[in-house]
């Protein structure tokens, strides 16, 4: 069961809403976003829920079956919209593209990659600063002073700044620069990690784990809602297989399976999950018709120089043409498909 | 090494390419379909290919490290058409939609499914008739009293007939009444039903194994092809991972990737590949964007009562509307994607 | 539920039962074997079964939820034995041992492997002579007609013949020359195989799919109780996961598992589960203390000039010393695990 | 390459070192453990290695061409044995067993199960204080408090304490009470935390990522070594797979494979590598014959009571059997592998 409360609600009200949870044997998490106040309550299935309704602070009161209330879409039937404060939004009306190198490198790469973005009308730039790597003696990213420069520049340019975090302590040193904290895979259960970023609030976009199952995914999303956040954007970027022929299975199936159980919004990302630069544009404009409300795809200006995962990247002339018919596709998706 | 041969050989010229192969360390298999004859040569991979080039019968020669070497798009760049006597063809400049019950059930559901077939002038109708349970007390199918009149309905309205064989014995029975063999996904291991496939000559749909790799999947085509058959349909069908949410995972990028290493066209089933029905037309649409020549779709006219998959089974509306959409997103894929 | 009938029951006897059990709505399959006569009833769970019970010809009856009701253990708590003609056994009290080449490849390397193992007092060999290959260009294997002295060495010497047999027309051709029909992993559900082999009556050692759930493996097994033949042995053979540092990933879990849900004998396939020669002998062990009944093992007096699997295979020293080893194992579990 | 340097090194020695590696074009990244001083070299295989071999300050040089080098047998043949400040080892002459519960619950319990580990002369226990949990609404642990008491008792009864570490800043809090950290496997690639636990200097007890490769799993160890602390055991649990029938599949190949490959200790942790009660005993037993130095096991006075896991958990009685018929098994295998 989940309970939205009202607005501006007294002490003692709230008090009592516990209270009467209590006697009946319910178990009550209070969670507090920008915008709103909610009750998880865990507990008796059999309970007429009607009662609790008609308590005084209650505004409305839904039956949430699923393990990860907060994220479902049970009780929130409309998408969620992520919203930036200069009105900029990711939401279902609108494709998203995000696009940059796997990792920042120089100053000079940031400069030029922005200019692409910003001449092809694209509002996200993604580029790691910190970098998980699976060799400890490989580069591990030019760490926050890289960050600086690649904000920067952004910033200057009416681009908003994705970057991955890896742990809690640098949650604190990227949130001036950072729009969008990415979680990646390999993070994607670090508790500590996903309660903190709850709580710092900035939006959040969450990659599905290498060998998550979307309940694992869903319930990672949960952890930051309910501390407080619900600005989360859920990115499927590929699972591990028997299947060596690539990187990794892009699975498809998740996306309208996401769509369906959850209000958040849904990502892809090609570029991890297949590895092989001419397979990632036919993804991306699959994952479109599959009802992605966004794409994260690495570019570089030359691909072979890049320090990680060149492989992946498309250069210029080739992210020119996936933008132009990933919008036609979408386009397309608009015109069938009346949701 | 791949050699086509000329189309009318004398023998002691044939045998005279065989004995140069040979001096020179090659094992060579002769491959005859109603297209071609060819040489399959496995052996030293630093002889100078020319020599070969000149001796008398030979009309063209190749390099193919794959280990499949007749399904490879490393000799043939052009893609495989399949073609039947009526002049339908499967290819890549039209989206083949196939649909039709999982299980063929009664005479009444093929006339009612033809016709429906008709009206939205689809071309191929599938249907089981031998159909692999996981139970022995499961509903096995009508046998080949039910594909008599399958067979019958559909060639009296001008549709081709798909259905599953499961085991050597049954090539013969169901020759006359099927235009395209599907082997299901539990078969495509079955080596000796693909030898004798090969060697029936009439086109085969080829489901992925739900776990088999892509170079098993290859390897599979490569027996019917050896056997002297080229009319090879692949069928992504969903794989087995540790995700339990959906049926199987459909693994979208075998698409690409089967384009780009085979010249065979490349299918797409999202029925089985999702198995819940508000899916599977998503996932179709994805697949044509993906670079799918042909879907198979499940349908039937009440699906609840189907008597094996109806929870992955679109009614007539629902198959309408996505036949609808298919298209548009081909013409789209068409419009973009120049090839 | 399962019933068991009495031995010789007239057919008005039975035919009262048919109608009884369709009054209250259950569909009734009927099994004979060498042990005995079997109804299987699908139908309301709720029903009281004591009167059924008291129908004449009834001799037990037994409530099984599994899907799986013959191969289940809810109705038979003791351990099936396989037993041979001349009094040969496999069972739990004792570790059969099953060892041989991979292929069968000449008269001479059956002469030397009968000689080893009737040396070592082991009383089956295992030898393909129909091998599946992943490419259509390898070695086949020899044949029926490397069949006639693979079998007839055996014989001369009191070996069991084990061996691959692949579709339904080898059964009758290899009849006469195997004592234990191998069913293989791409075969596991060729489910027109195992209806055949449920028929003809001789042992089948069944192996695991190579993505096969244990729901399907039992359920393999239940097709060939259900046609008639009670001697079916299961054998763990490795699974496909993700893992690539082996040929595959020995599932372990699966011995006591199966021990615990089915009253057949369960073997386990080190060879093939691992597929890195220096690994196989402590993964056999492993098998032993985790609970299986018998191991196979590839064995090759020369591995690498072996036709297939070479690096897989044990050489006679290292055979000899597994076999040491192995008894000693079995030993300890029997002193340990008072079952 | 790897170089082993003498111990008392001055620095211009080492400048030296440095100098002539750059000069062949050698990348070096100097590690410092308290047995010893080594340089992971990676640049051009071909160089003649004997020259660096003479460089003063060189005490032994190896070609190691696994990717992750000081946890690599190519240079360290005899097996690590962790050694503890009052004689206690983890090593292959003996069995290791670590008992405890899932989550350390209260004093009582702790209390309790210390003396059922000294009766039984075990000298490890487990319990979880900070608790990963796929839902933010589920009991996360008794913290820090709670490691106090479950340390107290442990020392003042000469048990060791293992208990899991999340994150960093946890390190130095737990750093007095544990006496090896145990890593988990959501946060087995969490690459920052195994790069502190590499400077902290205590025993690491490394556990697999459910859907890791054996070269990451190795690779995470060599993070932790490049860091300073060689006292690693690595620790199999149990993968994911497509099979659902237990919570995970327990991978014993990856026990021979691991000790072959590299010099450190490997356990076995069958309570989650199947996570069913009655089958943990049995693969407790495989994973000794299959070369395990250890054996971690949940148990708990009353299982049905645990906070956590209770369903894979053993109760004293299952304990105390547990444990004899380990030893029993050990005891065969040192009579039986000479190693």
């Amino acid at each position: 069961m989940l309970i939205q409360l009202q607005e501006n609600l007294a002490d003692p009200t709230l008090d009592n809403i516990f209270k009467e949870l209590k006697s009946f044997g319910f178990k009550a998490s209070l969670v507090e976003t920008r915008q709103g106040k909610y009750l998880i309550c865990n507990g008796r299935q059999e309970t007429d829920i009607r009662y609790f309704g008609s308590l005084p602070g209650v505004r409305d009161i839904h039956i949430v079956e699923d393990a990860n209330k907060l994220v479902s879409r049970k009780w929130k039937v409309h998408d969620t919209e992520v919203r930036f404060e200069d009105g900029t939004t990711i939401s279902r009306n609108d494709l998203t593209i995000v696009m940059g190198p796997c990792s920042v490198e120089n100053e000079e790469q940031v400069i030029r990659t922005v200019e692409f973005l910003k001449e092809n009308n694209i509002r996200f730039m993604r580029g790691g600063i910190f970098k998980p790597r699976s060799s400890p003696y490989s580069f591990r990213g030019l760490g926050i002073e890289g960050l600086k420069f690649f904000s920067a520049h952004c910033r200057a340019n009416g681009i908003k700044v994705v970057s991955e975090v890896m742990q809690v302590s640098q949650i604190e040193q990227m949130y001036e620069y950072v729009d969008v904290f990415q979680v990646g895979t390999r993070n994607s259960q670090n508790y500590n990690l996903l309660d903190e970023l709850g709580k710092a609030g900035k939006p959040v976009l969450l990659k599905r784990g290498m060998s998550g199952t979307l309940d694992e995914f869903l319930a990672s999303a949960e952890y930051i809602f309910s501390n407080g956040n619900e600005n989360i954007i859920l990115c499927e970027r590929g699972i591990r297989t028997f299947e060596k022929s690539y990187r990794n299975t892009m699975d498809l199936n998740a996306i309208p399976y996401l769509r369906d159980k959850s209000h958040l919004p849904v990502f892809s990302d090609p570029s991890h999950g297949v590895g092989i630069r001419n397979y990632v544009e036919p993804l991306a404009l699959a994952s479109v018709m599959a009802g992605a409300d966004g794409v994260l795809i690495e570019i570089h200006e030359c691909p072979p120089k890049a320090f990680s995962d060149g492989d992946q990247t498309l250069d210029f002339y080739q992210a020119r043409r996936a933008i132009y018919r990933l919008r036609e596709t979408m386009e397309l998706r608009k015109r069938l498909v009346v949701e």
